[in-house]
């Protein structure tokens, strides 16, 4: 296939990115072209469009930014086996080496030679985009595309909350983010015996609520610590996600959680964090677990069939829906927080 | 506390059981007296009506049947710290003796030196029963007793299909009798992808389409092997929870779970099955769990979860309420196969 | 590089093999051709010469035999990026799609789409063997090639023991053909409590003994279950590692296993079991695993430490070194049953 | 039994500890009666003798002191069913109130209501101790008193070495008094790949070297980090067991694991720490966990298992016998870390 497509590109560097032509990609024997249906705006998206710190070490522009979406494969490389065209698929952002002691201990996420779509390579903020076949995830046909091109936030959800025994359990979900929103209905699906959202933003605190948060505090209003023991019986939660990356929420958690508790930490604070090692997590026996993506590809099997059980409420999670052309828009949304996600459409 | 009291009395050797009065029991430092307010009917219970095989080697008339029950304590002793006479409880049967290498490694429900109430001890077709404190289960006062009142057949249903990963993956209940139903249940709320029950009796199969089943399939009328097979595209389930004890439903199990599947057996076969490890278990990687009583006490803390989770549909499988006089009844039900639970209640 | 070379071939259906010359094999660009320094038999080698039933369904004569080996790579192809000319390796025999349920979920080892080498591509009998660059595991140099040539088998033997917890329980390693006398070693260098070896032949109750089992037990001879019980306090062994095959090998196996016990099924048995689920697992609460291959590449690593660690005993397991002409010679030791691993040389 | 008995007693506030006589212990229907045989001195004595900060706020004088320690049993209370006169045992120091939701669950080991015996009851620095049945742990009568008396601090070093998967991984001990010098112990006897011990006391050095380390590093001549990683081909360890509670080992611990890695704390820091949760725990997807204690008594049957393997090298730990009438000679070399574990005599 060949022709012009529409991508937003960051051109150069600085703040900001522009809409604008290029060639539809050329794939190789181990690639897959896909058609791109719908593509959500990230945080990593909204961290290079605003150029932060890290973008300005790690972007080489141009760079076509995007990498959460679903589309249909319109053409197959000669070596590819598992992929064909018509597919509905999604993309594991993450293309890995496949042969370091990581990837073959079934530890990919973390593999050290990782590249990232639409970060060290173009990416789905376009008509087309062009992924190798082992990155490709076939999708349910019958699963509306706005849902299968959130799978991956969706995923680092589902790898949080499931990083332990969930079933249950009492959870509080720190930071209420699209990832930590989709936490909460994660935790609800997989009948966490209550689902505590901490949050300070209101338009979220209802986004919460609607995701079926069974209390939502909010931190600014409240005592935290108090209000997660007092509806835990005196005892804490059993498991906490932590998906703020702030650094007083992250030391609060440690005295609401229960002993013996499970803290999955996914959301990355910006500064070192002080622990008091000895009374919250020794004498307390706490596990602590670093999240990083999904499980290559576990966590996405698992999306599949939480998908599939018809028990996962993430319509709410869908605020805004938007052409590509209207990118800056869904920025700006980015930037207030009065979101959940936000979706383009490069094809319609 | 003393005086009489009504209750069901397997009085002697035969079929068969007579309502009877006795003096309400005594209760040492260790136990708690427990006011019964409603009461279910286990399939061993049944066992011990009919005086089949089994119970003929195990019991000793004369004998207060019942075991599952919830109540109000109404006495404690001197030595209780864990429960208050107001508490609504429930009871796990299995009085262990906490000191065997089974108990001391968190396998007490495998305890050799296990009684069990109202086969070894006196139980709950009673107006009181008295139990041990470490065998009482201090309920949420908010739920019905009727629900309370079945949470040891329950925490069998959680004990087999929480044996393993369900969260997202396809199962297959094999017998829908309460336990199975109840299974359903525990399945749906966990949210495994798709449930699959499988059962005979027509009053089973409309039971099984209530408690959530997506899926119910009657081995007279259809092959159960095809059907699963087209159900998960080929590959087969995940987990089989087998409730039925049936040689034939067994063996079918093995050729439609999938390769690297969890089978989790509960249903007692009366005869020796014939398995073809090499191709059944070994090259398909199974595994294959024995599942007995119910975790002591992690079991019961996923069944307070689940039911404080609002996500099991438990309602359906209640389908009889009786006064404590009317057992026989309750026994012809059981006999026929066409009932969820039914419920005695003897002080109403 | 070309030329010829020295190979054992199954040149036609029928037993036997013949010594025959072949052209060095041309590698892909995912691909490394690696020289032979030293190739052992596995009993799939020895049902291929004998031609046995599942040898005549299988094999696709004319075939180069053989998979366990190691070797020094001397050509790699253009793709090949994790191993380099000089290293010395040896080979993962299955060979995955990569792309399946099975393979995306940590399972790779029982892919369906497996092929296997020796068996469906030419093999090790043969001074140059081509393998594809995800199949080769490097080694560590200072470890002797013969023990490097049998890191399959023991990985086998690794997969079983290492199934589950094994550190300070007892075991009974049913069955010491190579694999059954590595897992002994393996079981040794975990520090479980007690290693029961079960065997009836002579020479392997010898070779046990030098493996390091406490205790050697010959069927014919003595009450097995018997003596297993009142080797573990009435109680019986935590762990089975079934790799005999032998039906009354494996129903002896679950009257002295320990409630709550772990079985892992190596062994292939040629008929059906039968078994008394109820008794002998579902009140016992047993766990039973199929067991098939190396996890990919878990257990290899596992291998890498267990031979990094020192504690390995595997000397004695090496009872006989020939040159590759001499490969009739080894097939009659195959048969015999009198010899641990018999490793070939085809460049001595 | 009745009579006087010698004892070391905590008998005011302050520095220090006296010989001094006391009535041999009266037990209660749930008790038994030790005559102790060997008893070992522990950090907490030392904090209890010295009068450190916490020793104030929790000791309550006049104390008998003292936890470690191996006796046999000369009288048993009425209710007593798993323990009879002349076992020979040790205890679980945790005094546990089995009821809570920690208990209920396999968490005993920080159970919230546990007493400890020697710090809230009158301990084993004595010629007699009483002890709960079910605090009491029947050993094998043919391991030597004095390595049965350390089984509480070697089952402190096996729950921490053994909290995850240890079998062929690479781990680095960091701190060798008496606990991680078994850990080193256990780490060889579980077939590490390769054990690294990190300390700066020559004398323990020698000794971690004894206990089977194979590699020391002292931070004080070289740098940890580099070493460890040119240790490791630059992955950096798989497991670390933090036993020193020092600051900057612990910071410098998160350099060197690898990626994917469990940290295991049991040395308990005095202050807080300052920790890069982004880059040292969520992006190498590390795995934290707080040790506290042993399991009950899941610890306690490993640490027999491994006793019985015959593969933990443990007689260099035990460096000073002393008649109890020494054990300020004791707290001397407890005091200067020239020792590794001090036996006290007090029946001698």
């Amino acid at each position: 296939m060949s022709g012009k497509m529409k991508v937003v590109l960051k051109d150069k560097p600085g703040v900001g990115a522009v809409l604008a032509e290029r060639d539809i990609p050329k794939i190789g024997p181990n690639d897959v072209l896909v058609k791109v249906l719908a593509t959500s705006i990230c945080g990593t998206d909204y961290h290079i469009y605003s150029w932060d710190e890290w973008s300005q070490k790690r972007i080489k522009p141009p760079r076509v930014m995007g990498h959460e979406f679903a589309g249909e494969v319109v053409e197959v490389g000669s070596n590819v086996k598992s992929v064909k065209v018509g597919d509905i698929v999604s993309a594991e952002t993450h293309i890995v080496c496949g042969v370091c002691p990581l990837c073959t201990t079934g530890n990919a996420h973390i593999c050290v030679n990782t590249k990232i779509l639409g970060v060290d390579t173009d990416g789905t903020f376009a008509e087309y985009v062009a992924i190798p076949e082992s990155n490709a995830w076939v999708n349910d046909k019958d699963v509306p595309v706005e849902l299968l091109s959130i799978q991956e936030p969706l995923g680092n959800a589902v790898h949080t909350v499931l990083a332990g025994e969930i079933i249950g359990k009492s959870i509080a979900v720190v930071g209420c983010g699209p990832i930590g929103l989709m936490a909460v209905a994660v935790a609800k699906a997989a009948s966490a015996s209550k689902v505590i959202a901490i949050e300070v933003n209101e338009y979220r605190i209802e986004l919460a609520k609607k995701m079926g948060a069974d209390v939502v505090i909010n931190p600014i209003k409240e005592n935290v610590v108090d209000r997660v023991l007092e509806e835990t019986s005196g005892y804490g939660v059993d498991v906490v996600a932590e998906m703020s990356g702030n650094v007083m929420a992250i030391q609060q958690a440690f005295k609401y959680i229960k002993l013996g508790g499970r803290m999955s930490l996914l959301g990355i604070p910006s500064k070192n964090v002080e622990l008091d090692l000895a009374n919250d997590i020794i004498f307390k026996g706490i596990t602590i677990q670093g999240i990083v993506g999904r499980r290559m590809y576990n966590t996405w099997h698992q999306v599949k069939g939480l998908l599939a059980s018809g028990n996962l409420n993430l319509e709410p999670i869908i605020t805004h829906k938007l052409p590509l052309e209207e990118f800056e828009k869904g920025m700006e949304l980015m930037k207030s927080g009065n979101c959940g996600k936000v979706v383009l459409y490069p094809n319609k």
